[in-house]
């Protein structure tokens, strides 16, 4: 950690400053310049609190040298984590393919689609049971009912299953799923990821829509520091001020946060674009940057009128495209 | 509603759209132009979601006509509301102190800095018990045993209290809370706000850091569509590019929140810059904006050599602050 | 355009923008809803200024159904541009490669890197002369002394030369120059745009740092709406919060922008990301997405200590990823 | 400077390193800590290009300690600037209302708003001449020829003219214009900077919609390292999330850049919000939070059905506003 001192600083304060440092056995080391005082710390600065230094009358500025993740840290973990979830891994040169409807709508819907995606290569299946809607008034989800039907799904197919959680309360209908999501809403949700960081389910943690990379590595360390290492990480678009597309996807998370952490990345073309024509070229921009594999929203709905949500991808289409991200994905592995 | 048709739209999806929009008893208004038909439709539109509809082949594009919000809008509530809280009035032309410190540290801390902020006139007491922080090795804050030393303090001053929820479970702690705080990083944690749209506690629902007015609104509506209206609004800064303040306070939230809701709104300008410097300068141009009154952090602490946090006043700056802005409040409504 | 009118609207202030719209050969087709009325405008409403109706007091919101631009529009012009620049084309699927240091040093420097990235591919050789800086005290360039050496490596090598300019009255050191580039701080510079109009020269035009898609096409509108039709979009980068990188690359912009125009579309992954690092696995993504080509920083300096900028590669790393690229581009359109 | 080094750099460019920087004068002062080595610069740092530094392999990152703009900067210059423009004073404690239509639109129109703006206390009076449109469709302003007419309201009031220049090549008619603004769009067109960095006429510098309090500042560094010293900063709203309100004023710019630099700050309400409505609170605010002034759109226009654009207001509630914020500024004052 370094510090600046303001010019002039009043002596006993910065000598009471001096002392409470020495109390927590961090030294100083000065670099006394033309116009400002500098202060290297020197010991185990992981404890102290940046902005109460900040604070301090006789301090200028405080500048962290230090990434305050650790558990997450390539640096502390060098190799990639590598989960194994039922019969898939994710990780390690892998690709995952997670595919399947926006909400859960009934059994039949749900396990449908389970067989087309499997069929075209998925390895897990999603589906929504918990909705995060923006308006009272919307359709929240058919809870603990679509999660029964979602593991109806599983058995039926043997694919994994992932869906959210909203609240560390449901947690209980949450037995039979195989990855547990936070969603980007509830990133910052910091008593929900203390309990989920008390199971040892995977968490799929994905980046809240104006979070800093550094935020959603915090949030990974919330989990992690409970004991639970099995955290992935998902890119699934950024807010900017383009009103095209929902959200505006950051491929660049994906290559930043394979070098900054060892977790897997997964990118959700769906959700950042909010339009289906979008998915295919997204999909395939994540896959190039190196990502570890990617969410896609699929739908079926042979009898309904107003068929797909405005990211789904019908079976058909899903088919089309896993061929092509797994032939790409060869193909950039192999460069 | 607006829905504006693709060119040469597939005629038989383009009569399931119609068929579908007659049975939800919606009429159509068509208005040919040259390149483009567009259908205004006409009925109870609230139900209808506008996804669906935006991701229909035929469709090129829809647009909202109305809010989606009704209990918060000012529209369908033309008064302003007015909360009475213990002896204090929120709204209304009153003006809404709400002092204290960032967190409660002590009985004696939190006591002596209520005695101190009623003097100056605050009109309610705050300090954090449950404590939202990025980093899971920072101080979390002392959670119930907190609310209980600021129920000591009311109990002492007379002053109502306000404090942060973080988890619905936590709720049976918050029966001696006159406001329950939720904050900026659960605005959008639904299953909490329909927990507390449940009581009828007054609830202080701050802005999310990238939310839109609408946004806000919206999960106001959460709360008082379970019933609670007694919801006060409050900017608290927003991100942007700029990196010398922690978030950039958003005072025009003021005037349009007043415009499109009769919620009261208040403003944390010592959240929003981050920067005690900055409050006084802040807290003005909010009230001069029109806000109904402020969060303002205060902190004593003779004895502690760390004392301030980076965005609090002590009590004497407060004291100087509060009459400064009493009269300032005055001389704003004088005109 | 579509009109959301106020209840209650004034009646005679109503009939004046009645008669307004009469008088300029526009109809209005009325859909009265139950809380509001709307008219839809029929002729031709390109030249109607919608702030100025926006701002009538008897006008509650105006909403547009086309879009702004025309020249650069893809519905009136649905096939791709193909620029023929000296032996080589931009456009129509092929894979364009403009490499070359960030700035022109020496004749040496830019005759030596023409002849490298020339060697692994690249078709175009960029260099900067006059150079955007944003302090007063740093190296302005070389400027016209800059084309000059810019002009011998075209010379030497037969690459086509692109490079900034930043004033229209440089516009006379720029007659070797086969593509002029706009940089992102001076995409709404209008009196730029104007005079670039009115040459026939290739623009190559950056996407302002916050611009949103719409904005960047009516940028290629004022040049192509003063004749000059050779307009090269080019996506460098976002700001966005996150400072780990120095912009984001907004992936999206490719095949969001090949579907709204009809121009080539370009992204230069050294400018967004800032790090060489990811200037790889970025412009592989952004080929995945379907873009016409890149523009890669390449620089030598074997004598120097202090060789690289923090975002070029060397010119033995670029003919590595040169190579990657073009078997990546040869599999994303055997797709 | 501080300068972070990699964990186990390479010694021998290690050794190149700190030969370069011994070149420069520059003297190195090494912290040791436990997982990473610093060295604080010493010397004359502003001439290192901090970028070049970051690009070494052997270094993590780099912290500047100073600020980059010297000029423009408070702590070499600790008195307010305070211009004497025509009859009336810029900063220094003086309010300044500059205010007038967004277009010149006829000599017979701008005469008429300068008597009444001058009536109601203006100390300034604005109007568009050459003016920046994002369609090059939108009328483009009378420009050389709106000059002389707000010169001839100048010859009749005695009211100062503020007028936009978009391009250097334009300076020719700006002869009689007594404060020459630079809009937001040109914040960073640096040649138009440096060209009137030559000249000696007030500047109204307009911060760009997403630049940093730094950026703005350095762009006042361009002008005034020419020699013109006589600079005043305008915060006009920046871009946000919010489509609400055109634009987010920010009012901490305010407070924050008078802490910065000893140049006054004015804010323009008008264009921040684009709403009419907004701007009394916000100009009120911007007061209270200590601005120098005011820029305040004002149109007459009794003949024209469409009057008013929108975020203008009409002469008398100008005057209302005037006689306002005059009482407000003289309570702000006395505090």
């Amino acid at each position: 950690m370094i510090v600046i001192l303001k010019r002039n600083p009043d002596p006993s304060q910065l000598e009471r400053f001096r002392g409470w440092l020495e109390e927590r056995h961090v030294s100083i080391h000065p670099t006394i310049g033309m116009n400002q005082t500098i202060w290297g710390l020197v010991g185990d600065t992981s404890h102290l609190d940046i902005n109460l230094i900040a604070a301090l009358d006789v301090v200028d500025d405080v500048k962290r040298v230090q990434e305050p993740y650790k558990d997450a840290n390539r640096k502390f973990h060098p190799e990639d984590t590598v989960l194994q979830i039922g019969g898939t891994q994710v990780g390690g040169g892998n690709l995952t393919l997670i595919a399947g409807p926006c909400s859960v709508e009934s059994e039949e819907q749900i396990c449908e689609i389970a067989k087309a995606v499997k069929k075209s290569g998925a390895t897990m299946l999603r589906g929504g049971a918990f909705k995060p809607r923006t308006s009272p008034y919307s359709f929240q989800g058919l809870r603990s009912e679509g999660i029964r039907m979602l593991s109806a799904a599983k058995e039926l197919t043997g694919l994994p299953i992932v869906t959210e959680i909203m609240d560390a309360s449901h947690l209980e209908y949450f037995d039979s799923v195989d990855v547990i999501q936070v969603g980007a809403r509830n990133m910052q949700n910091f008593e929900l990821l203390k309990v989920l960081g008390e199971t040892r389910k995977p968490i799929l943690l994905k980046r809240g829509l104006s979070a800093t990379y550094e935020e959603l590595l915090m949030s990974a360390e919330y989990i992690m520091a409970g004991g639970n290492e099995n955290v992935i990480l998902c890119e699934r678009g950024i807010r900017t001020f383009e009103t095209f597309t929902r959200n505006t996807m950051d491929v660049s998370a994906v290559p930043v946060l394979k070098q900054l952490s060892h977790l897997p990345v997964l990118v959700d073309p769906s959700h950042a674009a909010g339009k289906y024509q979008l998915v295919t070229p997204l999909a395939k921009a994540a896959l190039a940057a190196g990502a570890d594999g990617l969410l896609i929203e699929v739908h079926n709905d042979p009898e309904h009128a107003l068929s797909d949500g405005p990211q789904s991808l019908r079976p058909e289409a899903f088919d089309r495209l896993a061929g092509q991200l797994q032939r790409l994905h060869e193909a950039v592995r192999a460069q």
